[in-house]
């Protein structure tokens, strides 16, 4: 196993997101801002857990227009909450069907804002507010007067620019997860079926140092995949099919999110048609590549790609509505590398580079690499996948 | 590996669990309803992916009154939803920040609802709506004059009877994470630190069958753990120290969850605290399980372990609200298993029974088990651990 990041972040590091944040908020006349969701609230405090798995609990954090979080969050979370960057902690005994947290909550944010005042909550594009809907009108109920405004931009914004300490996360997940597929063809020797080749995927990432797979989607068949987003299945591959894996591997709380394609057996002729096409994506991503650099515009690294499958006389693929998208604490964060996203990249972005063809047989091949928007230009995450599809040699 | 399940349901499952839901529809004058996240999506089509992992793109299905569901999802989707139990399916090219699906959305729910109708969504406790609240916003106003009612208790009541075939799903990852549990003092021997041991864990895990592990908490001391929910950490243990390992593992979509202490070392008298507490939950487990049967309520089986734990001169610890709850397509579901849940067991629901106490040390011990409501009964659906901790020999 590599040498590991530190895990968590300087408590300047929060100061900073906060004041940033709390910048924008002065900016926008927010008094306070609501988050909810794992991801919000892991960057504004460092709080990391896999419990929002459990949709019994809501975990609430309130960042003021100054000062550190506050947290209101079921009792049994308090001590772990204590550790992290919250300047208060309020608490309530969950489960408590019929007040969860929502008074306690108001009584939070009507102490930082006026009766005319302001509250934002995440409630735009690529967003949830994480707690039941009944909830949520009674919480608006309560703040009444006060306004709620939407502030998910301004987060989202604000996620998109990736500290070195970030950056350096990621780069161990994409590095780890690509030595992971590198070893693959050793490590599943002898496999046949998706999913027993999935496993050992699995395994030899955590092995090596992921944290968790929490994205994981393959598809097999010859000359392109039917869909890129399903789990691995029972199917047997055959010599000359192709075995499409994507992967969202983290550590620490964050993404990569890449695939690889690989072909079944040497046989290098049942796989023209495939490799012609991963011939093609490879040329797509050097494209992207070469147009990733700060002041660069979302939709220009799309045309980027998308000019290179055409040159080469391919269309795009159904879901080549986009070519990428971010990465970051989820899978997939703004912006969009597709038509009409204008957000101008900035230092400290990573991205998914995503470019996708239709193949002679109307199948779909996707190509997906991590880069990392720098000061000066761009940087791979993941280790490129060769031009050439690496073969898995089969028993 | 032992056989596993098969995966995915029977057509017939499938319809019988639309009819199930139609019958509380007719009674509740609902002319629709509709189900956005992961685990209502999977229980009523046979959809599953991990792709719910990406926040940009919301995925809909709506059951009508009569018929199959029918899915209104990005374009990216249309083939891997025609495999499943729906009978129709709508797409737009998403992401379309614009018009994320609302308005096709729309036009779905109201051709199957009049104008003076109803329109079920899960809005209650333990639920979400997985979509932005300004498409939600959206939503209700193109759905007007339509009333829009709460539809969560039906549809958790509904996936709290589990079939046959859900069950032996369960069955399986139980045991599997059982055996996995069982075989740590052997995989994990010569690991000191907590995330290396848990690391080993999940890699047996998966050699083992698991589809993944999306839940796992781990913590460690002398004489009880400060919180149940975090994950591992850095820290080494040392001889005596107690470790709590939780885990939700998955298989075809759903989990398991429950923990086991271990002690660390083989020195009987640094743990006898550990190790007496360890023995009151194996008493309380036995107590919570002779109350399980069906027509019992939820809180009768609270009752028995809280008693069981104060008549051995401990108090209940904070978490220990409440001592279990349901299990199924997610980690915690309805019912909780805790004073004023009066929710009446009926075979098929699966629960976790998770007493805890406060230790002499301030601390807490969790013990859990799963467990099963059978026509006549209750079944372990996991091995339940021995009355004694199991020892990690370190190295």
């Amino acid at each position: 196993m590599k040498t590991e990041p530190a895990r968590g972040f300087a408590s300047a590091e929060f100061s900073a997101r906060a004041k940033l944040m709390q910048k924008e908020m002065a900016r926008a006349g927010w008094d306070a801002v609501l988050f909810t969701t794992a991801a919000d609230i892991f960057y504004f405090t460092g709080f990391l857990t896999d419990f929002f798995a459990s949709p019994t609990r809501p975990w609430f954090v309130v960042l003021p227009a100054r000062g550190m979080p506050v947290a209101v969050v079921p009792e049994m979370g308090k001590t772990a909450m204590a550790k992290r960057y919250v300047g208060e902690i309020r608490c309530w005994n969950s489960p408590r069907p019929e007040d969860e947290g929502v008074s306690l909550l108001a009584e939070t944010l009507c102490g930082f804002s006026p009766q005319n005042g302001a509250v934002g909550m995440t409630l735009g594009a690529g967003t949830i507010v994480r707690m039941p809907q009944n909830d949520i009108a009674k919480l608006r109920g309560l703040l009444r007067p006060r306004t709620i405004a939407d502030c998910s931009d301004a987060v989202l914004r604000a996620r998109m620019r990736k500290s070195s300490a970030e950056i350096q996360k990621m780069r161990h997940i994409a590095k780890t997860t690509s030595a992971a597929f590198a070893g693959l063809p050793e490590d599943a020797r002898g496999e046949m079926r998706e999913r027993d080749i999935t496993r050992r995927f699995a395994r030899s990432l955590l092995l090596r140092g992921a944290d968790s797979l929490a994205y994981l989607a393959a598809a097999s068949g010859a000359d392109g995949c039917e869909s890129i987003i399903m789990p691995p299945g029972e199917k047997r591959l055959s010599e000359g099919d192709m075995l499409m894996i994507d992967a969202g591997a983290v550590f620490d709380g964050y993404y990569c999110d890449f695939c690889r394609n690989y072909r079944a057996g040497d046989s290098a002729k049942k796989t023209i048609n495939a490799r012609k096409a991963h011939g093609v994506l490879h040329y797509a991503l050097r494209e992207g590549f070469a147009a990733a650099r700060p002041g660069a515009a979302a939709e220009d690294l799309w045309r980027a790609m998308e000019s290179a499958i055409t040159r080469k006389g391919y269309g795009a693929s159904g879901a080549g509505v986009r070519f990428g998208h971010g990465v970051g604490l989820q899978l997939t964060e703004p912006p969009s590398l597709m038509r009409g996203d204008e957000t101008v990249l900035k230092p400290g972005t990573v991205l998914a580079l995503e470019p996708s063809l239709v193949m002679e047989s109307g199948r779909a091949m996707v190509r997906e690499e991590n880069i990392a928007i720098t000061k000066t230009g761009v940087e791979w995450l993941s280790d490129p996948a060769p031009e050439e599809m690496v073969s898995l040699f089969l028993r």
